[in-house]
């Protein structure tokens, strides 16, 4: 592997098109090759001497199983929109908003104690007793309503179309019958999926690692039956599609109470990932994360009977199957998978505690990508789009290894794409020397020890819920991917974490979100022991960094709870007549910290507490970038933060700013478009071009300053 | 009066400029000449045939009764800002934070008993026995509190410096003896102003009116140490000047409870008028509303036992004087003078329950304007600025008129300026004409019953807090503006007159401010019969207009509670996995109601609820003005409103769009920087122009259209 040529590289096969795939397993250093969902690969490849994966989603396919068992299909509650009553009785059809493709009423005896119908005007539940289900019309009708007050019927649906299977039909024009998602709470349902899995292995002697298309349950996605408003309700977190009666009930054993529909309807706001848990939401949570790893565990316990090695791919049906929950490990994986568009996913796969980690890389060879824009046809640029993906990924790499890369998709699409190949045969060597630098020895990082504070905390390490492009209104989401590839050491934690003593382990807390949201906090902000932990811990010397909204919450003197700290509060109205502080805006300690490119968004209702934060930037008169010195440490606030290169080098010198550290330190760039990282066992030392344009740098190194000058996206390996 | 010439006008006069004084009054067409703070009018105008005002503030101008009576001052509470303990003992420093030139600590023993300690950190009130004041050092020093928790001491201050007196002398640096505020509260107080008044009266036989520069007790204006927030609080309808440790004393007699400091400080948020009241804070303004009301009241029987007339200024002292208080008649008041800036001002004034309506004009006859803008003085404009002044209040007097006009300040500084000489001669004859059209017959109003939906209802008709230039920020100055030159009928109401049956008076609602605010009525909403009435009214054709945050509130289905008729809510974090409505802009409805300047500003976060609401205007692919069909009624939605000739004409426009009637009505001009006024019993027709360029309108009337052309701010009157 002296020349990086070859390992560490999954390559889809395509049947029919053999040489090829032998050709660009080849050309590509490819040590696996792997089928698709749907697809088998033919004996010329299997027999090819590579190691061979092979997809399987354990829930969907079994249609057959599934017609005979419409019981053990899953379930999920939902809500009719409300309706008006314009007199005192109501008539509400369940499935008008809903897309009929993807939803069937479960009206059996043991679902209808679950339903529940809402008077939300008063947000008062109606007496069972007053409304029934119409069978034939759909409808739920109630009686002596209240005029003019609005109602919702919340109901339990089995989910009749798996929705992976639906968006690939539906985005495709597939005409192919619709695969059901069948459900493994009953034990029929297990017995079944257990003997299907043991025969599977026994007819899959060649396959040497089983690829689950991750466990059971998908991440939430409700459609609706208008086009204008097809995707409903999306949250890659969210636990709504594991809900059965069955599972309601065993949770009622378990827990000692009863779970309701509202307890997951939320007034129709569900339970949106981004926002806190409640205390029912994050049992039900619990209770699910171990139903999913008891039966999981089984299932790999299984694969690894017939001498196979068994991988999650960490998308699609991941509910219950959290890479940093505390009962990961004890399924048994080998190996994550994760496919990634942006650094913080390639960290969030490099940081699970699994044997192998491996990524696989965009575009998917594909015609089409994100948004139905062309990649592998008339239009497209795959090429640009690799280098753009892999310079996302590249830099996270130099931080934290994974073990292995890889492509997914359809292979012949490559064919007309020279260049493609071509550069993914780079992007395999510069993988592998990176991959080979960390095995030399760690890589060098500043004394940055920073811990990103929210809800979740290490549950949601790195990702806040799905790709970049499904959160990118959250600051966080940009915080975490600037972070991704920064030399520091980066950790996830919660308020309990604070409360238990966490902050001592970092001198650097970063808290960013929307007032009441989960990456922000919300209500456990309220607790005066995280408050005062955290006043205490940067009075000592600490540096909160806070963007966007953070530690907000109603109720107290200032809305910020760190206020405090930072020196900058938001005005929710109840101070609209109090003064506001004025300042100069403090260029000379902007311009050491702001690239020139770098830029903060704007924000109404800020204000500055007593005066004295420095004001970095600021925007129609309001301060949108602060330093407030706090004891030793320091309060820095961000009104916004959104991921560029300017910007990820503006929060690293805040860091090093707030640490009172020299900005000008070895191996960092002064170019703000250039990254460097040093590994300092083998005296590697690694600049990146995270630009498309050609540039030059300087780093400083222990022997004095290097230039560098490289190419839009090149990487480039020397001797320190 | 056929040439509109003379009456009903008031004139500054200024002893030492006897002839310009005399010259003056004929000019403008006075009837009765003024004196003004602090200047004595000499016998040779104030026997010149002409009635006088006289202008005293009861409460100030009685330093050396006030010397001997320091325990006589008014009070309020304060807050330090809150520090943070280091150790478990703490001292703070109560005057830190304040202007030492107009608060003294109150540490007598009826005062202390008030004072409070908090741990903000916690929001709890820390026992009196770990705290004590050091009179010598001012600070107050607390044992056994929590480290790295904060915290802060509210306490009672004397007022030692009349606000107004404060302002001038510090704008006009001014060197004379700081005049102080003398509370009424006590009866050896209150015998002295009483004797003091009579005294007056006595001494000035040619008083025709005496001119109360309000009662007693300034809106807040709270002072900082430092220069750079001098201004720490300011609000022009808050009661925290009224305190004192009596005034607690007499509530807990007669409320059965007692305030604590608590009660006024709101965790030194104080008590926004433009936020919500509590129930304590009502019940405070009631007791105080009666006190000023009472004792007010017995100056103006002094004031009428002397032959003379006594009117109030609204304006500086005018706590517990609100004119739309239900308590106000019974002051007894011949006048009110109102300062204006704005038409809402002259509406609040014209629709006050009072004898006379005199509205005191801009500019004020002063060197520098508001924010120190030159007006009699190098580089002034002062013709200009009384055109757009008279511009804005022109078209409410065509509305509503009053009975008189008047100019303030030093007289001789106009003579340097005859043009604006010549202006204000030609506003008094258009007031005088406008005024007689009045009497002749009511101005022909649409059939548009508008009712301004928040939580103070009539008590804050038309104004919010203050003038325009204080409450820019606010959606609904901006309509209250707009509102008080169209030709619409215009109520104020509050929550109670909705539950009360009100609705039934109107067929327009307007409900228009930021989330939480007194204007967008916060809690409130949260009362579902508020919410039933409005839908079913609504449902039955009522057309609601919300604009910002209307109706929001946390806790339900919708943020907006008025979300199903609106069709629009906004999002506050829990629905942001949510899908969103696909639309198409309705561009022929915009285009019928927006005219081609109109705009509507952009707002984050908003959704359509269920896609049927029609889209006017959007900014960055978020609806910003909608119309929503609700029943025979209709829901519209303003993500902001901000006063303008075009925005003013669009609120009209949906309005009349909302109601299904023409929006070509008769006396209505068709270009929006114009508008007509019609009076049916006279047949008279007032056109104007409410820009400064030239400008050409039809008006439709029932004769057909008739075309005008206008100079910029001109008023032409014709017969119809």
């Amino acid at each position: 592997m002296s020349d990086y040529s070859k390992g560490g590289f999954t390559l889809p096969g395509e049947s029919g098109y053999e040489d090829l795939t032998l050709k660009m397993a080849e050309k590509w250093g490819a040590d696996v090759i792997r089928d698709s969902d749907g697809t088998v690969l033919s004996d010329d490849i299997v027999k090819a001497g590579y190691g061979i994966y092979s997809t399987i989603c354990i829930i969907r396919d079994h249609n057959e199983w599934a017609k005979q068992n419409p019981d053990k299909l899953q379930q999920s509650f939902l809500m009719t929109q409300p309706v008006m009553a314009e007199s005192d009785t109501l008539e509400i059809s369940l499935m008008k908003d809903f897309f009929a493709e993807q939803f069937v009423v479960n009206d059996s005896e043991d679902s209808l104690k679950y339903w529940e119908v809402y008077d939300r005007t008063t947000e008062q539940k109606v007496d069972g007793s007053v409304w029934s289900y119409d069978k034939d019309s759909g409808n739920v009708k109630v009686k002596g309503v209240t005029p003019f007050h609005s109602y919702t019927v919340s109901f339990l649906a089995y989910r009749i179309w798996e929705e992976i299977s639906m968006y690939n039909h539906v985005t495709n024009n597939w005409q192919k019958e619709h695969l059901m998602p069948i459900d493994p709470r009953t034990k029929e349902a297990q017995d079944y999926m257990y003997g299907w899995m043991e025969n599977w292995c026994k007819e899959h002697p060649d396959t040497t690692v089983v690829r689950f298309t991750s466990m059971f349950y998908n991440f939430v996605w409700i459609w609706g039956s208008s086009e204008d408003n097809r995707s409903l309700y999306s949250d890659w977190g969210s636990y709504d599609f594991t809900v059965s009666p069955k599972a309601l009930s065993d949770f009622e054993k378990e827990y000692g109470y009863a779970l309701t529909a509202e307890d997951f309807i939320h007034q129709g706001k569900l339970h949106v990932t981004h926002m806190p848990a409640t205390k029912k939401q994050l049992d039900y949570m619990e209770f699910t994360n171990k139903f999913v790893v008891e039966f999981g565990k089984k299932l790999v316990e299984l694969v690894h009977q017939y001498g196979k090695k068994a991988y999650v791919f960490y998308d699609d049906s991941w509910v219950g199957v959290e890479p940093y929950s505390s009962h990961f490990e004890e399924f048994g994986f080998d190996g994550l998978i994760k496919c990634v568009f942006s650094g913080y996913e390639a960290r969030l796969c490099a940081g699970a505690k699994v044997e192998t980690h491996e990524l696989r890389l965009h575009p998917y060879l594909f015609p089409v990508g994100l948004g139905g824009a062309p990649t592998f046809t008339e239009g497209g640029n795959p090429t640009l789009e690799a280098k753009k993906y892999w310079n996302s990924i590249r830099r996270a790499l130099l931080r934290q290894p994974v073990d292995r890369i890889g492509l997914g998709g359809y292979l012949h699409l490559v064919e007309p794409y020279p260049d493609f190949c071509d550069y993914i045969e780079l992007v395999g060597k510069e993988f592998r020397k990176i991959k080979s630098m960390h095995a030399d020895g760690d890589v060098y990082t500043l004394p940055c020890k920073v811990a990103v504070l929210h809800s979740w905390g290490k549950l949601r390490s790195w990702t806040l819920s799905g790709h970049f492009h499904e959160t990118y209104m959250h600051d966080l989401i940009h915080i975490n991917e600037a972070l991704s590839g920064l030399p520091v050491d980066v950790k996830f934690i919660n308020f309990e974490d604070v409360k238990a003593g966490a902050l001592a382990d970092f001198n650097i807390v970063i808290n960013a979100g929307r007032a009441g949201s989960a990456w922000s906090g919300g209500d456990a902000w309220k607790d005066a022991d995280v408050v005062c932990a955290l006043q205490k811990w940067v009075y000592e010397g600490g540096v909160f960094i806070g963007a966007g909204e953070p530690s907000a919450v109603d109720g107290y003197q200032s809305y910020f709870r760190m206020a405090d700290v930072l020196g900058i509060d938001e005005d929710t109205g109840a101070k609209v007549c109090h003064g506001r502080w004025q300042y100069d805006v403090d260029s000379e300690t902007r311009d050491r910290i702001f690239p020139d490119e770098a830029t903060v968004p704007a924000r109404s209702f800020l204000y500055l507490t007593d005066g004295k934060a420095a004001v970095l930037a600021d925007e129609n008169g309001i301060p949108t970038a602060t330093v407030n010195a706090f004891g030793k440490g320091k309060g820095i606030y961000l009104a916004g933060f959104e991921i560029s290169n300017a910007n990820t080098r503006m929060l690293l010198n805040m860091m090093l700013y707030g640490l009172g550290m020299d900005l000008d330190q070895n191996y960092l760039t002064d170019n703000a478009n250039a990254e460097c990282a040093y590994y300092p066992v083998s005296g590697k030392m690694v600049v990146i071009n995270n630009s498309g344009e050609t540039i030059t740098t300087n780093v400083k190194t222990e022997k004095g300053r290097k230039t560098f000058t490289l190419e839009g996206f090149e990487t480039q390996i020397v001797d320190a």
